[in-house]
């Protein structure tokens, strides 16, 4: 289903591909339909000069450290955690086959496996592998010293590890021929976003809130990819940026979420190692859990998206980052995490970027990146002017002016108050310029005053909330929520995947492979075909319990079989998969029970109801032969 | 609706993204799921081994040449066409400002504008342009003495380029924090596809035909991106990896296309300057245009897909590449061209890879990559078999004995009929190992007959033809066949998207921007909504004219407009983009119309014989004011 050559490189077969693509297509609707957002297409491929006004070129890097004697690379927190995880693991061993506990030292050398830890070393360790997992919570300084405290070593080789570097996690490449535009693949889609802000608000006739959404590959070198689907280099991320006022958080559609329920683990609760707690988020916001209903919005829809793929709500919470765990453009961000046999697994973030994107990219362009609100009413506002006597002030600095003027230019108020001062007790004043000189301005030659201005449109950068969905992280603990096996047989694991992501809809079996059966699939598929509805054909020769538990392991919920009582009297059974129970009826009415399940607007109890139970096919092969005998 | 920063890199705005969306929507319906066809996704870093193994690292190059004086890189090709063509252009010109012609040297100095060519050469530039269209008809060597003999110089600068270079049009990176996998972008999808052949025929039980799907971005390093979206670095594909017996090349579904039309341009017409012909898909095979009906049953599929999405069928052909034109890895290739503005542009390629890519594959991963079927009866073969005598053999050539095996192991049945001949007529045999060395094999140590075998299974490596769809270039073109402008305003341009593709498919106006109007469009808003039609409300100050014409120019077919006669008896007016006609009933019957357009049950004609025509809304100042007055 999933296969790789390079790690962190995955390949979807056709039913994982079919399952992201249903996953896409129900996040489709819930988001992108159903709240009018615009879905855009950025480039992949996005220029050095991008990343580096984003932050992206100086932060986005995890600590690396090598293996001298082999040159193998490792991340930094990920060996020191696995080794003193190692340890950790060792000494329980050690106890258990000691009967008396032996004083050691607080050290540990890799050799000395036998050696028991005090108490206070385990605590160490313990407290250090809980922090690592904060990425953020040791640089390279707090790591190397870490290193060197622990003799941290690769332990195939048993050689010390050199002090980490920081590695770039962007993948770089060239463009053009002329080798002389750097470029990296896209490391998360929003830049694409946030650097078409302008034609985007102008689509929405300048008007807010909206939402932008990107649905895409983007790209991080992980310097060891591991646990499969969950960290790897190359995966689709759909992304949503919301902006709006950040004078008014409100969220004109909250009153449609506020009873739903979530389980929150709040910043305070980690620290003191208190559970999470579930209550709704209307109550999330009135009791200042949430900052905003604009944020408890969207962390509600994110939990009903996943419920309605099918995720299991029990294995489902909301963290939220501790302060040094965020990105460098997060200023809140709460994950919603699905417990795997991995642990629990961020699979969507909901970041608070605020302002930071908005406000770098429109210094780096020289273009505003806001919004202009005309007010209900004129509104006066004071502002400090400065005029300078252009007549008399050019001559004076002659080249050197523009340099003046731009730094005058850069005066916020408070500085031209300092100014209006020191012009009135002095007669001049000093102003620095960008490349450190000072010139003298006499106070003859300008004007510092308050003036009253009537203004009709107020600007504003408007504030992001970002609800960003690893699609391949949902999609892997989608399988793991919904297998199972059945009690009766240890052999038949099914998948109970929801009809509306399942990769095939309908499963079409013969009884056997008696060509008898052709020209009846051949019709069935075509009206299936007709109908929209998915299907898979499987008439291998294998035994129909075979077929059937195979196809279970596929997640196709409902299975078509023909056999000979279909030839005589054009009767077919459905079953469903989870129930294994079958009911039989004419080709129109299963097609039409199939179409009704498939829409949700029956359930598979109610078609219990109205149909009899049918025991399954008879496959005696003696009765086969008759009936072969009497038809032909 | 369509930006770009760096050349070659673009981004979709919201209705360029939805264009996009509802192509793919479509192609999918019409291939992977109508034909049953598998989806796989595959990873877009693609390791450096299999894109050597592919031939794309050694072949899958342009040729380049550079401005000494500037450093500016050139696509060779293009900029000898360019200045050719820059020359007819000025000789023309100049031909017409003076009277008399006048001799003139056969080469040509970009600072004399003014000489006028002669007619041999003339011809001998216009013959030089067309056979730089086919890429592939010059080498380096061959651009190198164009470049010469015309003196082709940057026009710029007037500085003669240096010497063609080749240049390989992927984008390189690096895999991993230790920097030593070499990676590229993949060019084509192709190639996932084809590593997963085997997993792929195993989920299809084995058998044959069948296809793999890859809809994906691709990425070429344009040298000179230009055209728009026409060659650009980063790019949507869908290819289809149609994988079939070469012993058998029916298509079982031809019998339901041989009746469609195409217009074909083969080698032969385009060599003698023939008209494309226009013939069922039935004859082309049967007069040997399209070597079998599988071929031909894709032509057709592809062009009744470019007919469903809306192209212009008197702007479509297919054109066969020229032998000298074909990518290395192609037997034969049809293009689908859509004419433009920039002249006739390949679209969608249809490619005879035959069994190339599985080959090459095979041996590089030292795994067979073929079919396997049960033969309906056994049947016996002879097979030219070599026995070794082991025991004196191995003491003969100790170490060597291997690399004397592995040379005996490569020969094919000429060889070992050739080697017995040899042992018959000498005392001994001399073998040539991989290294060139040469070691003589005694006749008496080795047998070379003749065998008969029995087989039950055949074993062959499977043909592909692959149908590959560069979606921005049929977006691009397809939306230069929707434009059009209304012969009574210059200003009113028209997109006539068919509902299926069209980005928005509802308009939803209020009359004016009155307040009483909100409840009602909200209403038909999520009344829409939940009827699945997306739709755009225009609620902006602008007049209703001005808000139509520039939703016409978006592609909304359809429009519901909300006036104050809906207030008084909840009638809405339904507009056609097209006709701009309106019919006017009530909330229901307009949105069953809608739902039935939508879906292709009814036309619009159909609609106008059922209900009158609405004319426009009274718009009149004095009318509205009377209106609220009486209203309020």
């Amino acid at each position: 289903m999933i296969s790789s050559g390079v790690s962190g490189l995955y390949d979807y077969g056709p039913p994982g591909m079919a399952l992201e693509q249903n996953i896409l297509d129900v996040w489709r609707k819930h988001f992108v339909f159903e709240e009018n957002m615009y879905e855009i297409g950025t480039s992949v491929i996005t220029p050095h000069e991008v990343l580096e006004t984003s932050g992206h070129v100086a932060k986005f890097a995890d600590w690396m450290c090598k293996d001298p004697s082999t040159g193998e690379i490792f991340r930094a927190d990920h060996l020191i955690k696995e080794v003193l995880k190692d340890r950790l693991e060792k000494n329980e061993k050690a106890r258990s086959a000691c009967a008396e506990t032996v004083q050691c030292p607080s050290g540990w050398n890799s050799g000395e496996t036998s050696v028991i830890l005090d108490e206070t070393t385990i605590k160490q360790y313990e407290k250090i592998i809980s922090q690592v997992n904060s990425i953020d919570s040791y640089d390279g300084k707090g790591l190397s010293e870490l290193i060197e405290a622990y003799d941290i070593r690769n332990p195939a080789t048993n050689v010390s590890v050199e002090a980490p570097v920081a590695f770039n996690l962007m993948f770089a490449t060239q463009i053009g021929a002329a080798g002389n535009i750097a470029g990296y693949l896209r490391p998360e889609t929003a830049q694409g976003q946030f650097l078409n802000f302008n034609k985007l608000l102008e689509f929405n006739n300048g008007k807010m809130p909206f939402a932008s959404v990107t649905v895409g590959k983007s790209f991080r070198n992980e310097i060891s990819p591991r646990s499969g689907l969950l960290r790897v280099r190359e995966f689709t991320m759909a992304e949503i940026e919301h902006y709006f006022d950040p004078s008014n958080k409100d969220h004109k559609r909250f009153h449609e979420v506020q009873d739903v329920k979530i389980k929150f683990l709040t910043r305070e609760m980690q620290a003191s190692g208190n559970e999470a707690i579930e209550i709704t988020v209307g109550e999330s916001v009135f009791e200042g859990i949430i900052e905003n209903t604009t944020l408890a919005y969207f962390l509600a829809r994110i939990q009903m998206f996943l419920i309605k793929i099918g995720v299991d709500k029990n294995k489902l919470r909301f963290r939220q980052h501790m302060q040094n765990e965020m990105a460098h453009y997060a200023s809140d961000c709460w994950d919603a995490e699905l417990l795997t046999s991995y642990g629990w697994i961020e699979c969507v973030g909901c970041a608070d970027r605020a302002a930071y994107d908005l406000i770098v990219h429109s210094k780096k362009i020289k273009e505003k990146l806001v919004v202009r609100e005309l007010l209900p009413k004129p509104m006066e506002i004071k502002e400090w002017v400065v005029n300078l006597d252009k007549k008399k002030i050019g001559p004076l600095f002659k080249k050197d002016l523009k340099f003046v003027e731009e730094a005058i230019c850069n005066w916020n108020d408070e500085d031209k108050m300092k100014y209006r001062d020191q012009a009135v007790s002095e007669s001049k004043i000093t102003v620095q310029v960008a490349d450190g000189r000072q010139f003298d301005v006499p106070s003859s030659l300008f004007t510092i005053e308050e003036v009253k201005k009537t203004i009709n449109v107020r600007e504003y950068v408007p504030n992001v909330i970002e609800p960003s969905f690893g699609i391949g992280r949902i999609l892997y603990s989608l399988i793991e929520h919904s297998y199972w096996i059945r009690s009766d047989d240890i052999d038949r694991g099914v998948l109970s995947f929801l009809p509306i992501v399942a990769p095939v809809k309908c499963l079409l079996v013969p009884l056997s492979n008696n060509s008898m059966f052709d020209p009846i699939i051949d019709r069935l598929s075509s009206k299936l075909s007709r109908l929209g509805i998915s299907y898979k054909v499987d008439d291998s020769s294998a035994a129909i319990g075979r077929r059937y538990s195979r196809n279970d392991e596929l997640g196709i919920p409902f299975g078509i079989t023909v056999d000979f009582q279909t030839v005589n009297d054009g009767s077919i059974t459905l079953r469903e998969r989870d129930t294994t129970k079958q009911i039989r009826a004419s080709e129109e009415e299963i097609l039409e029970v199939i179409k009704k399940l498939l829409e949700g607007i029956i359930s598979w109890e109610d078609i219990l109801k109205l149909f009899p139970v049918f025991n399954k096919q008879e496959i005696n092969v003696l009765e086969t032969k008759d009936f072969i005998e009497n038809n032909s």
